[in-house]
């Protein structure tokens, strides 16, 4: 197949071994080689069907840097658009000073998606919106996993729960995959145990840094605790910036519900605010933590306090944001049995060692760490055998596009280190 | 060399690959290779003299795991130690679930040294107390960087500038270095970017995180957020747990000179607290921070406010432990002062935009978050572009043999994670 590798490789040592590892990577069956002593010529005999894999994959092992990573985007959204701008922006950097070869090569909606034999992927919008390719998950995989380049990557920032079924798949090909999608930490624990097997036995990577905090350091942080042999006692900490935004602010002089309506038309909550009430979003953050944690925990396992009346969890989202005022006693009942215990009220998520875990209303004392936080931000504690008269604490902007973007993308960064990339 | 790669390995995709790599990693010239069909033969001609380091390498290519890493620590005082205890204790989870199979191969103190030909890893106090050897760091390195094994890391947890001059030429040759010593990061300018060059050029990594928040994930923190495409306004923080403790404890009921006492005798300040109220070594952390974020900057660049009066700063330690009260007026004045602003004193550093940094007593608002930390904590806020209205935050104990092995051990696991650990 190479008769000769040319005077540029002639002599150097190394040469035929990424050759050979360029052939296994391609999973090209070496029947025979040869390499004579000039050290100019190796010869590969191969199956005739292998052949072109071969060739692409020579070529690559030469010709481009072996951090060269083949992406493939999910979910052009708030965060997916995000990404893609912040990655266009750093690459360029990337490539200069950690030789990091970023390249875009799919995007996929919905409905349809841009493979790129079909322009420049800085047009990766205008391309997508005339691609009349439907999306099909199967041949975006496929496309992103190029023979050629020598690592592909999966970055789903979709909300799906069906492309989260896709992840040990991809996995097992050995396409590393992550995201700031919640579906897969926190769903059922079958699938969440498969995507993990897949990712520890072969050499792709499962990450998912954003998915709690957004861009805040906190699956690393207890990730790093855990293997250099720490022992977590308890996570704790404040995991919804919409939560934090109403009960930083409720002090009852608005009531609770003109404060939901504001932070409602000021897009601090999801569209439909019950799905920040109900805790759920809070509890799916706290099941992920205590799986990285080891403790094999599943949703319905957490004790979530669920803020929306009985009466308004059944209507419609009109009528619900009709009735807002529904909550106002309840809450200001809660607030004032607070206040005379010169406390205050926070929305809190608590994950004891082995797993046990509640999300919900506390009473808290003024000078609490969580009682003093700014507006939106998220905080989480890590009390371990090593931080256990003062706990590790991370704060700040737990959500937001631009935030959550970057957290997927430190995990990208982390999968370019795993291949060589120096950072 | 090989005339048979044996069953186990018969056919596989990948063997002449791995082969290959392996023979190149140990610097064998290969002359010439044939393999059969059968792929149970691989033959390869080679100078007699790479014969045993041939052998050595395909044999730890086929039979240890590529993550092997051969580990030599230097300065086992109470990091060091903690650092050692700590790798033991996690090596076999390590080992177990992602392969990382950590071998301690040398340790050197200030006089002697132990490499491990002579007895097991786990006894290395003993080992060390009775070995004859004297320390020779070029012996050390070359026995830490032994043929048959993939991957060499010297921990470095003395706090010797000698020690951070072998950096360059420890990288160079291939190994990682890893360290908690602020001698290399916040030495000269010509020596750190001599060790940049180094670590960016080959394959070897360098590594500092403890230098700044011991376990606190500072740098690699600030790394993501430029890796990103973040833009860094400014870093604020308390980088001094001692100098922490003295003004979250002085309030003018007891003299600055009782606190000081105290805080020595409870092992809290460094043996010489002038070490510790000179503000230098909260410089060299804004120093590491600064070049970091890309700002070449040097120690004496930095602005920095020393606590000692000049009365004291030139008399032995005795005579200057005797001396305390000395600190007494000024402190109180300055306390007064800001009491009467209704503020607190904190000593705090700030490091703006561009490498402007300046280091000592400032007055602060009752409610900011600095003037609200746990005793001893160190705390540090980054801002960005991305976290422009709120920063982003680490907060925790920043210094302690346990919690600086731990930042230590976490660097180890990166790069673990960079030669192919699925970490």
């Amino acid at each position: 197949v190479l008769a000769a590798v040319g005077d540029r490789m002639a002599g150097k040592p190394g040469v035929a071994a990424r050759l050979f590892d360029a052939l296994a990577r391609a999973r090209v069956n070496v029947r025979a080689i040869a390499q004579g002593a000039s050290e100019r010529n190796i010869s590969v005999a191969l199956d005739m069907a292998d052949a072109t894999k071969a060739l692409r994959a020579a070529h690559a092992a030469f010709w481009l840097s072996p951090q060269t990573l083949s992406l493939g985007v999910i979910g052009p959204g708030k965060v997916g658009a995000a990404l893609l701008d912040q990655i266009a922006a750093a690459a360029p950097r990337l490539k200069r000073e950690a030789n990091l070869d970023l390249r875009l090569r799919a995007v996929a909606a919905s409905r349809r998606m841009w493979l790129d034999d079909a322009g420049d992927s800085a047009q990766w919008r205008s391309l997508l919106t005339d691609s009349t390719e439907p999306c099909d998950l199967g041949r975006f995989a496929s496309h992103v996993q190029a023979a050629h380049l020598p690592h592909a990557v999966i970055l789903d920032c979709s909300a799906s729960d069906t492309v989260a079924a896709h992840y040990a798949g991809w996995l097992r090909a050995g396409i590393h995959v992550i995201t700031p999608n919640k579906h897969a930490g926190a769903g059922s624990i079958e699938r969440y145990r498969a995507i993990r097997a897949a990712a520890t036995s072969g050499a792709a990577r499962f990450r998912y840094e954003a998915t709690v905090g957004a861009g805040l350091p906190v699956i690393q942080t207890l990730r790093d605790l855990l293997d250099t042999g720490d022992e977590v006692h308890s996570v704790e900490g404040i995991f919804s910036g919409t939560l934090a935004w109403l009960f930083n602010r409720h002090d009852g002089k608005i009531p609770f519900s003109a404060l939901l309506r504001e932070a409602h038309a000021q897009g601090y909550t999801e569209p439909d605010p019950r799905d920040d009430l109900s805790g759920t979003d809070v509890a799916r953050k706290i099941v992920i933590l205590a799986r990285e944690a080891g403790w094999g925990m599943s949703l319905d396992e957490v004790i979530v306090e669920n803020l929306v009346p009985a009466s308004l969890r059944d209507v419609n989202r009109q009528e619900f944001m009709q009735r807002l005022e529904e909550f106002d006693s309840v809450m200001l009942g809660r607030l004032q049995q607070a206040t005379r215990a010169q406390k205050v009220l926070r929305y809190v998520a608590r994950l004891d060692r082995g797993g046990k875990a509640q999300v919900g209303l506390v009473e808290l004392p003024r000078e609490h760490a969580f009682a003093n936080i700014r507006l939106t931000d998220n905080i989480v504690q890590f009390s371990t055998k090593r931080y256990r008269d003062n706990p590790l604490v991370v704060q700040g902007p737990g959500a937001g596009p631009e935030v959550t973007a970057a957290g997927v993308f430190a995990d990208l960064l982390r999968v370019a280190a795993a291949v060589g990339a120096p950072l």
